[in-house]
């Protein structure tokens, strides 16, 4: 192992935990909490964690099973979004803009964290420096009825993207999202997010697609020096 | 029964029986035929068997089960959206207006419907003469993430709407898809079908929605006298 390597993600790490924590401080007494997907929400799941340990009355409302098992590990009651709207989603992103339009995702869990985060009444991301872009340019995960995938490839390509099933690990093939359907990577070599999140929108067969405009309200960046609030 | 009834019934047939044969007579030699599902597309389906009987080589891209399971009774090879794109798509409606606009999602397969008639070159549909409108106005079928459907009762009565999941047969709760989601219907006093199906397109966890927008390059209209076609 590269020692350097090492140091840079003990560093990247820092600042994941700053940013989770950051906004796992904003959380009120009472509030129904949207539970994000990733390494960097996880940090904030855990915080909450400690402050229900210490008292703290919430409810969380998980976007994964993955988000769901940590938070039963760290005792954080959870609800589901059939009894409760959440006051507050606290989630990661792959990617964000100076605009706070993100790209959303790499856990393939976008459908339900953009189900929970349009549910919710603010919406916190949460994200190390590293995911900054003066402009999106990741590619746009997809989640996509498995009938329809011949079809979205058609649609992507001429949209001047290419679509890549993503290979799964632990099965052979594709992987498969937690609402059952297959997860791709739409690359573009560059893109408008809030014209390619509308012909997303409306191409059939895309259940849910990782652009997300308009949607965060403030973002918690980690930094080596502290958090910085981008609203 | 009343024998009124009885009449009515059979006279309705005829106009769907007219309507699909009509359709099926447009198919070449060659052609990939998206099957529709409902019962005017079945008359469709008949009628395009006792042409493979009679030598014509087509392929068939069933819309749901029931389509695939009538296909194969009838003799018409089937291929998937994977290995081909359907030449023309025939295609049954629950109601259509003027513009060609149409609600679908009676048979609960509108998801796969519209992949099937995104994909086609050419969309014919078939209908009796009771379901042309002035206006739409019936309920528009929606195929919902299970995890949604919460937040998507809340964005249709946003937009003035009512949901109401659609009760099963032979199972006890809501209809689930093929695809393996909820299926709810939104009954709206009055819409504009554009407006409306930007607005389903872009609410998150709507899988797919019944208004068909734009789809259509023809209807069949089975009547008491014969066909009329509207493009």
């Amino acid at each position: 192992m590269n020692p350097k390597d090492d140091a840079g993600g003990d560093d990247r790490e820092e600042m994941k935990r700053r940013a989770g924590e950051s906004a796992a401080a904003l959380v009120d007494d009472g509030d129904t909490v949207g539970l994000g997907t990733g390494s960097t929400a996880a940090y904030a799941i855990r915080a909450l964690g400690e402050r229900v340990d210490a008292g703290l009355g919430i409810r969380g409302v998980p976007t994964s099973h993955g988000a769901r098992r940590l938070a039963v590990e760290e005792g954080v009651p959870l609800v589901s979004l059939d009894e409760a709207t959440p006051d507050v989603a606290i989630d990661g992103a792959d990617a964000f803009d100076g605009a706070l339009n993100l790209v959303k995702g790499g856990g393939a869990a976008h459908a339900r964290e953009k189900v929970v985060a349009s549910a919710s009444d603010r919406v916190v991301i949460v994200a190390d420096e590293t995911k900054r872009r003066d402009e999106l340019d990741l590619p746009v995960p997809l989640e996509i009825l498995d009938f329809a995938v011949a079809h979205v490839r058609e649609r992507v390509e001429s949209l001047g993207g290419e679509l890549a099933l993503r290979e799964s690990g632990g099965k052979d093939g594709p992987v498969v999202s937690d609402n059952g359907n297959i997860v791709a990577d739409a690359a573009f070599t560059e893109y408008d997010a809030t014209s390619l999140a509308e012909a997303l929108d409306g191409t059939t067969g895309v259940v849910e697609h990782g652009l997300f405009v308009d949607t965060a309200d403030e973002v918690h960046v980690g930094r080596g020096d502290g958090v910085e609030v981008l609203r």
